[in-house]
């Protein structure tokens, strides 16, 4: 070894040992009579101090050191006079007798610093100097812990972690997939995996009993803000169980995170059907720190006379506590948020109920004080509360007021990320209509069990079949999903059909799979959860790409090794491949 | 759950217990009065039994079953009457109270035993009923173990696991590579890594001093028995380190693999310089379960008026202890094996030392029983004893003499699975000279160090130049090797030029290494290991088939799924791509 400690764990007990230490140089302070220099690695910093009056040819040479030149020095500890409470080698520093420059380093493109003054694109070019700065440390090192904590508690419950294929075959239903040519089958194309569903089910019939993976997946998918084509998955699945074993077992995963690597006890995870998530909160991933649930106002707010009210399907308020003093441009803050493309409403009505008891609203011309009052009662709000009514379609109005009251929540610093919710959404609906291609989609995937009380109405009232399906969802983040699924080869052709499928399609992607179902399958099911994001739910952060050591960009790029690129005639020919011109 | 206990865990002490257990028929015996039912999962067999006389109707039921049914019975654990020691559950067995049919089952078509009937194609086409298997659900517990291991030893010393990406560039050094076609930049490839080599430099250049990650690896090459064109590697570098401490970290790990999984207890790993290898073994991955090393004769077999002898770069033979009685015919056998292709010697010289002291060899007339004597004393062979010889050009003879040897070591049975042999191959040349190209290749990769004592020879003698670069070998099969990387620009650059690349191409392909280089990169070296083939031979095995769960067969197709296959045109469209007629 180039040292005999690290940068990170000498402290007083050390005084007077002889050390080795190598390193980059954090920063240099030249002093005159001293130079001290801050070493980094990854374990933390120690200065570094050197006398000119005792040693004056070193000195001069670390005054020669620039920023992140690699060093090895050996020296004596001593006890420091100027003491940094702040790190846990600051009571101590280095007095060198011994430096060898390891290797030189040009002055980096931004500041090697907690807070950088690197842009986005740079950092991504120079991706191995971001990832020097302590935060991407701290992340990765979270990352590392949790993928540590997860295989701990699934070991223990004697779950076996199995390898499923890369290179696998492309299947139309869900994203798009990215494709493999075959060489040796010309014209023939492996996808990658989007998940290991179909394979994980395998292992089901196989009887694995119990299997987990982290596991790298990929969707081919145009990238939003913060969307990666290679992303990390917790996959599970298990036999012999039902809906309420999967959240028992993964709830407790969760807890056993939460506490380990946060030292969170959280309490019992709550469960939320999907219909009551929409009714209160018009997501299926609601942000739960906060209460402001909704409250429906059809029998108190209809028949008064105002029009865009009378003939709507749904008008639906949230209370925002204390809010009755905003000021028109606040009001009018509000209603332009709802009005933007992104949430798509008409308008904003406002009540606010001052504190004198009086209400003052946005449709004064149309309801009464006493109409105003029977709102106030029914979204219990108390005078100073300022009352947000949408008004419409239920479904639409519904996604319009869930995105108000996520601002609101966030205005009134209600979303606090060191603060923790968690709950199962369930009992979602197993296929939702997709207005575009006219035809049934699986909400979960085609492989999602129906309820089996709700089987009947696959062919009468496809849309109100629930699936034992379930989300996890950390304050408001769709965290894991998962659902009880299909094991039997009748039901599995039926749900093919009720999705559109021939039967020579369904034969052709899944053949193999409800072949395998025909040789004794157990009844499972499973759950996937994001990594990355749980990762930066974790650390209470919103970008997964800081959770990624060598993230793509917006476009799919790897910005430090630049790929994709062209490849040779050579390696087409040998593909049987030719681009359009 | 729809059990209460596994079928491997009830034993004498459940007596009387009600329990509820769930699995597949493994097996029905109809005794007349009492059928009998050996239940299977995951975990074990337990012998289910269906009385007659007090229950006619749910044994007529359990009568129906077939084999491979997935049930769910519940009743008592009763003491059995004829005990089978063989199993953990065999003291004991269930009185069956209820029997629910949870799926039926088609007829395998193989039998589910240890020992099968079906063919190999047969059973990677059903391999979910292949993995029921025992041996293969061993495999896949023992793949669990081992990464398990691998995993708390590293994470014991600071390893931190960090994943990288599978969507990365094309380049041609190497192997070739499977390309993924980017949708979102038509006419541009993403490449999957054959490792992830650059990636963990760049950690390295990036201070995480020590990285793991067992990770999958793609190669597109022709498919040689038991290669897989996707692989796992357990992959790790480390920071300010000299080979001495790769080589301890990673023989702690290979003894900590063994004692923990095989409860074996491996004695200190020793060193040989890949001179000496090839000098004894002719090999670089030499199996030391037996000794039988090679002896050089030239001094005393040359000279004697031989003339294939006399003329030869190298004569060299091994003793083959105890086979001075071979016969003619396995004499004959012996040369044959030599002059088959994949061998290609043109003959073989055997010296018999016969009991009675006298030698009775193949080129009798041309060496004096004397001249004999002075071979055997170089051997130190004894009467008894049958010394093989081979003559020709030096690196040939010792490739032709090493199959000997192993072919000598499988007919006398010395490389027995269950006894294990580790070692360290060291110092191996950095370049090897290709006749068919014409050029320097690197024998490891080009970003292995040149030892910094033989790096002026770079221009002189290359192929003398030796690297910092070590293989593990356990019992004749190369399970791991790596190297001291380099770690400087100018360095880097000296090697691509060696290795026939210009300015542009080495900038194209690797300038984002080389310029992490210039940013304080610290001395690194690392090491990968084949994770499949490191199970196989913990397990005593030759197959790494046997030890992945859904491998695919010598075309590269997963029989299974029946992949690869076409893709639609509208995805060849989405892709810019055409398929060659």
């Amino acid at each position: 070894m180039l040292r005999t400690h690290t940068c990170g764990e000498l402290n007083i007990n050390h005084v007077n040992q002889h050390v080795t230490l190598s390193g980059w140089v954090q920063k240099s302070r030249d002093l005159g009579g001293m130079t001290f220099i801050d070493l980094r690695d990854f374990y933390g910093i120690t200065q570094l101090a050197f006398n000119m009056e005792t040693n004056d040819q070193l000195c001069e040479k670390a005054r020669t050191l620039g920023r992140e030149y690699v060093i090895q020095i050996s020296g004596k500890v001593i006890e420091r006079e100027n003491k940094n409470p702040n790190i846990p080698t600051g009571e101590i520093e280095i007095l060198v007798e011994e430096l060898t420059i390891l290797n030189t380093s040009k002055t980096p493109p931004f500041t090697i610093e907690d807070e950088t003054d690197g842009g986005e694109e740079l950092r991504m070019k120079y991706r191995y100097l971001d990832l020097r700065r302590n935060p991407l440390k701290k992340n990765l090192r979270l990352r590392h812990q949790v993928s540590h904590a997860v295989r701990s508690y699934l070991d223990e419950l004697g779950f076996t972690e199995v390898e499923t294929p890369y290179l696998i075959k492309s299947t139309p239903e869900g994203a798009r997939d990215f494709v493999v040519p075959s060489r040796m089958h010309p014209g023939e194309f492996y996808a990658l995996p989007q998940s290991p569903q179909t394979f994980k089910q395998l292992l089901m019939v196989a009887g694995y009993d119990r299997y987990y993976q982290i596991v790298k997946c990929f969707r081919d998918e145009d990238l939003r803000a913060d969307r990666q084509p290679e992303f990390t998955q917790i996959d599970c699945e298990m036999s012999f169980i039902t809906q309420e074993d999967i959240l028992d077992v993964f709830g407790g995963m969760v807890k056993h995170l939460f506490k380990t690597v946060k030292g969170i006890e959280l309490d019992e995870i709550p469960l939320l059907p999907y219909s009551e998530a929409m009714r209160l909160y018009g997501s299926d991933k609601p942000d739960t720190r906060f209460d402001m649930t909704f409250v429906e106002l059809n029998d108190v707010a209809q028949g008064k006379g105002f029009k865009v009210f009378d003939s709507v399907e749904l008008i639906v308020g949230i209370n925002a506590k204390g809010c009755a003093n905003y000021s028109r441009k606040q009001l009018d803050a509000l209603t332009d948020f709802v009005k933007r493309p992104q949430v798509g409403a008409n308008g904003l009505v406002y009540v606010k109920y001052n504190e004198d008891g009086t209400f003052k609203s946005s449709v004064d011309k149309f309801f009464t004080q006493e109409d105003l009052q029977q709102w106030a009662d029914k979204m219990q709000a108390q005078p100073g509360d300022l009352l947000l009514v949408l008004a419409g379609e239920k479904d639409k109005t519904r996604k319009q007021l869930n995105e108000l009251r996520l601002e609101m929540g966030t205005r009134l610093g209600l979303r606090n990320p060191n603060e923790y919710k968690v709950l199962w959404v369930t009992d979602f609906p197993l296929l939702e209509w997709d207005e575009d291609t006219n035809r049934w989609y699986a909400m979960h995937h085609p492989f999602t069990a129906p309820k089996p009380e709700d089987i009947e109405k696959l062919n009468t009232h496809k849309g109100e079949v629930r699936a034992n399906a379930y989300d996890l969802v950390i304050n408001g983040v769709e965290i894991g999903g998962g659902s009880i699924r299909i094991h039997d080869r009748t039901l599995q052709e039926k749900m093919f059909e009720v999705l559109g499928f021939s039967k020579e399609e369904a034969e052709k992607q899944f053949g193999f799979l409800m072949g395998a179902f025909e040789y004794g399958a157990p009844p499972h099911g499973g759950i996937a959860f994001g990594f990355d994001r749980l990762c930066a739910v974790l650390a209470g952060s919103d970008s997964i790409r800081d959770f990624i050591a060598f993230p793509k960009n917006n476009a799919g790029r790897d910005m430090m090794i630049d790929a994709p690129d062209t490849i040779s005639q050579e390696q087409l020919d040998e593909l049987g491949l030719m681009l359009k011109k």
